[in-house]
């Protein structure tokens, strides 16, 4: 598989643990060491891996899986960095996260999600959240 | 200078662009090759440098200078890239924003602008914007 490839697997199976709320699968997904930053839309920004840890288990405790589809906006790799953007839509609510993971041997971890809520209609078709066309 | 102490020049010279609405500048600090994304809060995700850079003339063009400060958040290195988290007050309004540049030379170009309305008061004390107190 390539870079690219690896990268946006990586960011669905973000996706995937987000939607069906497995914290075990989404504490895999970030990285052990270094410095990680999580931002979800409404709280307040949050540094480190546990106090990220402890904001997506207190997510899924809250709402447990959820309809979740993404839609790759734009992605790239940068030496050892992979930069995703997506829409998101989340029980019907449109967001746009910036995604950044750290190459892992042939795995990406997460280092970075930032979600903000999106301008404008995300309409979901056939299980793919699409962007309004302009 | 240090990586970090460039990164944050760099980061630190894009809010005086914006702040100035110096179109020049912030020309001269978007990476010239490679894929570049920005979002501003409100609009459709933008793609491309010549997109980018159209938005900023909008942007500056309806605005003009406005009071704008940041506070970091959180500033890495990873590789070749450089990541930075601001909360920013802009004409007293509040938003969270990640920065991702990549090295060209001494100096950092930006890849990727993403702002979003932060969940919060932003008060801004002594011409510093502060997060508030957990």
């Amino acid at each position: 598989m390539s870079d690219l490839a690896t990268l946006e697997f990586a960011n669905g199976a973000f996706y995937e643990a987000f939607a069906a709320a497995d914290l075990a699968q989404m504490t895999e997904l970030w990285a052990a060491s270094g410095p990680v930053f999580c931002c979800h839309p409404g709280w307040q920004p949050i540094q480190g891996r546990a106090a990220v840890l402890r904001s997506w288990a207190e997510l899924f405790a809250n709402s447990g899986p959820m309809p979740i589809t993404h839609h790759l906006l734009a992605r790239d790799t940068i030496g050892e960095m992979g930069v995703v953007c997506c829409l998101e839509s989340v029980s019907g609510h449109g967001f746009i996260a910036t995604n950044l993971f750290v190459r892992d041997g042939k795995l990406w971890r997460l280092v970075h999600h930032h979600a903000g809520p999106f301008a404008g209609k995300l309409p979901v078709i056939g299980g793919t959240a699409r962007p309004p066309a302009n």
